[in-house]
């Protein structure tokens, strides 16, 4: 993002305690020690990288508190408790700038049925379909080509990015964050074979996005068959995952880029699973279990377990298991020698 | 979907021979026996749940002939002889009273290339847009935001969903369904390396789907490098799935969500792929396959063969390596006590 | 895609030294061999196939010189140096033929910042939407319902398809292709835990995609958290492939469908990646690493390297592992024979 910010702005966002040296100009970047420039601001969150603060070409440097360090020409040291928030707080402070410009309008492209209600101080871009008897909260932004469907309800304070599909029905909460491409509310993948064919089974529940819920980049959520596909207060959901119909996720839960929910699987609370993850069908997934990348889960877990592999088993077990398979060729090699012919 | 039904609607829909019990009141959900409330309808598929039954809260029951069960307190019981039928009845109601409830029209806003031919009742959703010489059939329905390339023709009967990208050259069969975000007709992944340059080799082909094809949200099927990739009548396809260039599939396959299928692969009739998988290109997979979730599956199959793992083998063979992995590491190392120091 | 070209137009196309036969009439498809028919074109690229060009019912074949085939009635061969070539050239004739039919337009659905600087000669298809402060470069074509976010800025020769999203901020360089359904600048998927809730990590960096990038449909690219997210010139991406942020890729690589690249990975020049391949965060996958299908790679590369399996190792060593797991459970039963009881 394209940004401008004055050493004297900067600490009026970090409020450092101690600062050294002075730089004159603005900050219009942010870099990694080694890759600063001039205009520069950089920052050491990992004591790993301590001998490149004091070669770092940075404007501005956010450095821990104590860290022995002098400024070089035209530099500015902000000494900071924790320089990460620190910077965290200054990454707000631009996204804040550059998110909103331009005061909330409904613009004249939308198509808009005359039964949604919309609250106050609600952007919509252009292009942007909304159904009958949508119901639209305060604050809410919504993005170019998005598409919403009849008898949705949408909370306050979301931000859904443009090209958007939300089918009818859907629920979606509070501070709910959809990114581009988002489906919600796809019919559940249900067939009957009858003579031959298959036949669709009608699928005409719906989908609920609890408040706070972030869901990535063209990730698709199908709705329920009847009832709901719910997925709980808080969890995060990355770019191009799949999640089928009358799923249940609980709360606070992370799930990585390109993860697979067969349909009906309940998952509790702070749940995290990897990327490329699949889980089959009806299981459920217990509170705090994590499951590592590329895993296969068939089979309910534990709480507060940790699975690997495809089929997934404990952790430590499939570790067992990748490096006794890394043995494997040798031995075999080996024990072809000494194994009796008649074996 | 929201609904309201009386008894004497359900009654008119399933035809119960054996009505127990009254409810004076509307039927507004669909439920589980034990997630029932006032003005559920709930119903009992499975006996394995019949205990459910006779404590259950809902309105109106489903319950199979000659099942012991006595109406509670404004509970009515219609017996029916195949519960999940009666049930796939009211729903395919409920569905169809929500899919239409407004009369076909074009939307003022979209843009259609005078040379398209459109036929009768076709609804048109705002923004969509149609290209040249597009034709299509009766009783289409096209959602918001769709762009239809030129040349290409859909049959009657057919569903597309909002923000679908149908590229020029595809021919879409009758009865087809096409969920949010699938992109139809991109070009096949192909280049040759000249110079250490990649160039693209053109792709002029196109994508065919057969009658009563489903594609699920955000599903890419690509065109093919001349001539065409096509999936065969009544085959259904589940969301973020990729079909490459020339891929040909046959009828009433299942293709679970996130399968990858190379180019040029050839795949029969009623062929099962679970979630995940991926088939390398080139690959021959015949009629009645089944493979199960994530498989890597790298050579041609029998027919009606069940394949399993990466690489994929027969079902029985991969769940043997399974189990023999399990106790690999166990094994290893009570043999290391007793193998000679010399092997 | 329809074309109907003379034998006289293809043999100014192909420059063919020895012509055999005469076809009166047009072509209008490329077909195999074994498919063609009156009107097909076809070609013999491999002698695998060397039977079916005698037997082929093509009107006009590409056949290699000195190959010993004499044309059939109303049938022409056209002998090339490089059948393959001589194809390629006909299909790229074809393919800009129809690409653009029609002259570069800005159709009067777009929703255009005025501060958007564009340059001669683009088209802009319906309700495309441009922020503010977006470039645009000479000859870029962009496709119905794109969404470009401001500050964004596009080469020349670029050409993007219908209902594509731009994230603000985002640089695209010269002849790049993004396909339908892709998400450039999406938001990179980090949070920190703060009182058991997960609290959004700002993600303020941007995409720059370099010269000649292809972006297949559906893929997902996201922003980095400062600096920039980037795919290095000529690199290829497939379909529903998902970039993390902060991920540099370097010149020349082919990334397949569904591959997953985490967060903070750099990728050399030349490095091919095979289907639903995975790699873990901040790895290293050094120049012209090739790594096979559904890999998981979870430690850095050598340059040059082959890899393969979920933990991925060499490519030698996984096919090892693969055949001795094969061998394992017949292994375990035999040997379960001498082993002794106290083991």
């Amino acid at each position: 993002m394209r940004f401008q910010l004055s050493p004297e702005e900067i600490q009026s966002i970090v409020n450092s305690k101690h600062v050294c040296g002075n730089f004159e100009g603005n900050i219009t970047k942010i870099s990694s020690l080694q890759e600063a420039q001039l205009g520069s601001l950089s920052f050491l969150a990992n004591r790993k990288y301590s001998r490149d603060a004091a070669t770092s070409k940075a404007s501005l440097l956010l450095l821990p508190e104590g860290f022995d360090c002098t400024p070089g020409i035209n530099q500015a040291i902000f000494f900071c408790e924790n320089p990460s928030i620190a910077l965290a707080k200054i990454c707000q402070y631009i996204e804040k700038f550059n998110a909103h410009p331009t005061p909330p309008e409904i613009h004249p492209s939308a198509t808009i049925h005359p039964s949604a209600t919309l609250a106050h101080h609600i952007s919509i871009g252009p292009n942007v379909v909304i159904g009958e008897h949508v119901s639209i909260g305060e604050n809410t932004v919504i993005g170019a080509g998005t598409f919403i469907g009849k008898y949705t309800s949408i909370g306050c304070d979301v931000k859904i990015f443009p090209n958007v599909s939300l089918m009818s029905f859907s629920e979606i909460g509070r501070h709910v964050i959809l990114h581009s491409g988002v489906v919600i509310g796809s019919d559940g993948f249900g067939f009957e074979k009858i003579d031959g064919r298959l036949e669709k089974i009608p699928q005409i529940g719906n989908v609920v996005l609890e408040d706070f819920v972030d869901i990535g980049a063209n990730t698709t959520i199908d709705r329920a068959r009847f009832a709901s596909t719910i997925i709980g207060r808080g969890t995060k959901i990355d770019n191009l995952v799949q999640i089928g119909h009358n799923v249940k996720i609980g709360k606070n839960c992370i799930i990585v880029a390109q993860v697979g929910i067969a349909g009906s699987v309940t998952i509790g609370d702070d749940v995290t699973i990897g990327g490329q993850v699949g889980i089959a069908g009806h299981l459920h997934i217990a509170d705090g279990t994590q499951i590592g990348a590329q895993s296969g889960v068939t089979k309910d877990t534990e709480p507060h377990s940790i699975l690997l592999g495809s089929p997934a088993t404990s952790f430590k077990e499939a570790v067992r298991q990748f490096a006794s398979l890394a043995k494997l060729p040798d031995f075999l090699k080996k024990f072809s020698k000494i194994l009796p012919d008649d074996c």
